[in-house]
């Protein structure tokens, strides 16, 4: 029966062809995402407004489960949950004027509702600093409200006048925004801290995600931040990413919206602010880009919208009945799903490869005479055989194990990419073939801003900034010359 | 220490006047359903948008569970989760006739991006038929498509022009909307029966609401429905919420939106669509206004915010330790507090019996030394003392015992309130001691529309609508006097 079903699987292939990936990921990658978010069926890019998009079952079923994993994180470090209005007045934007600048290109305005025009223009969210920092000025009262930790899960709205790609660039997106109110620089900047280690915590350790989280230079901070920490993930066609951010806030803030607290000695200061944005739509895109390949999706078991896929490979009852068996033993740590469509065993194994379901189980007239189980693991694309007694303790070993395997793949991969270059010409040639180049800089502050300008004009890449672990700069800027202050990183992006 | 504690109480009771709540919930409902919201702090007003607010953490945390249980329940029954965009063209809302005249004069608009003025309106969701179903043209092909089963969790936007009140009105309102697409008109009637029975078993039987699922009249339909169905709550004051309500639409929305499938003969046909609607924010207004009493909520267990408060009366080392141990013990099943503020004792009990956490753990030396611990149970208000060894039993038989007492008080009350009625002074008199009224009824056909403008205009009260459970009509018209077709029921609403 095992044979009958991957005997079929050739028969079937002009089927096959439609439906799986036409391009290789590394070959071709812009094509490869389009073709995953299509066949893979994550999003549906035919809604009629532009740049908006149809988020489908299988990329919500993952993001909620990656909302479930940050949302628990920042619980357990005290973080409370708020749901804050959409609409922000447009006002509130204007009361920090660079926050006010960065972000009036991109927003869409509410001047209308019902019949009635609006006296003030709303903005729909792009981020609501503007919103949570109001409020603090009514909360916050004394050094014992501090620090003051809150975030919400929202959707947010950006006008982007760049090409949008779904998930990466969409003018709606789903994200977490933590703000958070301190006593003094310190604190906020231990904040900065803590946030990037749930990065780490959540991003790497249970999303596979290998990253790096640099300080942003002088000239590419967010819009009224003095500090920006980001984590930038490498794409195979050698663009980045950027994932979280975490900010030190301008005190700028505190005083546009007077969010003072009281200190131990009844004297009135003002609070100094940190905000955290994962974008788990954005974070999602990249889940499917690393951990990817050519058949398909590939999920880490944390989030993997299904974790195991029992195929029984003929319709005979005690086949049925045995898988109906073993899905009723692994549903009690894992989801599960039999497939019992119509297609053929090797159509149904192309599927769950596509939909990157971390374990698939092949059952047939075989595996129930001997006994022993067919399971697939999409992390190796490897079969073993496996006692049937044994399969609930193989299959949480998997758990533990495939999604190790996965981030172990991709640091190995993204290890590789990061190069150091000595001068214009190398750093081109490693931007050139996909990779980060590494190198001595004159200084992140406003001064280097005309070397990083060089850069970007000769590389048509940017510099990403400087690693949180201090590295010692020795010898000079690869650009002007002149002694290097700073190694910094540099890449291309969208 | 435990006297001490008490004793403490009565020193403070200028301290807790203030946060106590001021009037009686059968006294005063709408101050004491504002102060409640104030003073339990579930939401903050005073964001600068009218008729929008902030969401603080305490019904936030109790909000995210509601839509577990009912993103469950409706996974469960092979509902598949989107995220659609918030904005819809205004061209979409005009394809099906009767339902913009229902939502536009509610429709908050976006007319402008960064710089450019759009060239079509686009309308912030009022709810999201006309986004759907123009994706359901493309996705349904066959027969074998349905039902086509689908839902979303979002955010909502209605201009109301009526006063709007925290939680029950908002002009931004968090709920589920599920759409479904079947073959027949007969299995798009067994959804709506389904959505009334998943209603029932997370409204009524998790989160304790009492309600009658009524059909409503010709007059009363969701804009582009033929049959709606909708839970009435009924408030202390005597007016009825409107909880879920189900609906089976006109076929105008299929032809509208050019939803077709073929039948097993190949022939073309439009689907029959059913929507339903759990508005989470407006739910937890029911949970909250139900279940509450004069010291403040009252949670059932499956969504309160914090299961159990454990309150040391003393800051002794032992003390401590013991709450750290009986708090380890029970988190093991329970989400558990331990309440180290600086506050009385006094004030602790009558913080947590505002919040309405449902068990609270009494601690002190004599607790300790006795090896009983005294547990509140905030569904009756009465204290027990527990051999602590049995603590864990005895909190998991609350857990279940607790929830079930508070659906029983609500049903009660909630049985005595409806009163038979033979006339309209009869209506009259049971609507305004804040009842609602049963009475035979002409007709709830359109023919019927000049008796209930009677009701309306000599009571206030509106036909809420039949039961499904067919009663059967004897004698005559409360009204005209005519034969009466119907038994309806006849409420106030906001």
């Amino acid at each position: 029966m095992v044979k009958a079903g991957r005997a079929k699987k050739s028969e079937k292939e002009s089927d096959k062809d439609i439906k799986a990936l036409s391009v290789k990921k590394n070959e071709n990658f812009s094509e490869w995402f389009s073709e995953i978010v299509q066949k893979a069926e994550l999003a549906d890019l035919r809604y009629n407004v532009k740049g908006f998009l149809v988020f489908q079952p299988w990329s919500v079923l993952s993001m909620e489960k990656m909302y479930s994993c940050l949302e628990n994180a920042l619980r357990r470090k005290e973080h409370k949950p708020y749901f804050f209005p959409t609409l922000i007045p447009e006002s509130n934007l204007k009361r920090e004027a660079e926050h006010v600048k960065g972000f009036t290109p991109e927003v869409f305005w509410v001047n209308e509702a019902g019949e009635s025009k609006l006296s003030e223009r709303l903005a729909l969210r792009p981020t609501s600093e503007t919103a949570f920092y109001q409020m603090f000025s009514l909360w916050i009262r004394s050094y014992k409200d501090l620090p003051y930790k809150t975030y919400q899960r929202a959707n947010v709205f950006r006008y982007e006048t760049k090409a949008t790609r779904p998930f990466l660039r969409s003018r709606e997106f789903h994200w977490i925004e933590a703000h958070c109110a301190h006593a003094t620089e310190k604190d906020a900047m231990k904040q900065v801290y803590e946030d990037m280690e749930t990065t780490k915590e959540i991003l790497h350790d249970v999303f596979g995600l290998p990253f790096i989280f640099f300080e942003r230079p002088a000239w590419d901070r967010f819009a009224g931040a003095v500090r920006t920490f980001a984590a930038d993930v490498l794409n195979p066609d050698g663009k980045v990413v950027q994932q979280p951010s975490t900010h030190l806030l301008s005190q700028d803030f505190a005083k546009a919206f007077d969010v003072k607290y009281k200190d131990k000695n009844g004297e009135e200061k003002y609070v100094w602010i940190t905000c955290y944005g994962p974008a788990v739509s954005r974070i999602f895109a990249s889940v499917v880009i690393v951990h990817g390949d050519d058949k398909g999706l590939r999920f880490p078991w944390a989030i993997a919208p299904l974790q195991v896929a029992i195929v029984p490979i003929s319709d005979d009852s005690s086949v049925i009945a045995k898988a109906e068996e073993i899905r009723k033993k692994l549903a009690e740590f894992a989801s599960v799903e039999i497939d019992k469509t119509e297609k053929s065993a090797g159509e149904k194994f192309n599927y769950w490869e596509m939909k990157g379901v971390p374990v698939r189980i092949d059952l047939g007239a075989k595996e129930i005479k001997e006994r022993n189980l067919t399971v697939f693991r999409r992390d190796l694309n490897t079969k073993t055989q496996v006692p049937e007694k044994e399969i609930s303790e193989y299959v949480k070993k998997l758990a533990e194990e495939s999604g190790k395997n996965l981030t172990k793949q991709a640091d190995s991969l993204f290890e590789k990419k990061i190069n150091n270059s000595l001068n214009i010409k190398e750093i081109k040639k490693v931007v050139e073939e996909g990779g980060i180049a590494r190198c001595g800089f004159c200084s992140v502050e406003k001064e280097g801003a005309s070397c990083a300008e060089v850069i970007e004009k000769e590389t048509g890449a940017r510099v990403r900034g400087t690693r949180l672990e201090k590295e010692n700069a020795k010898g000079n800027c690869a650009i002007c010359g002149k002694k290097a202050e700073n190694i910094v990183y540099i890449a291309r992006d969208y």
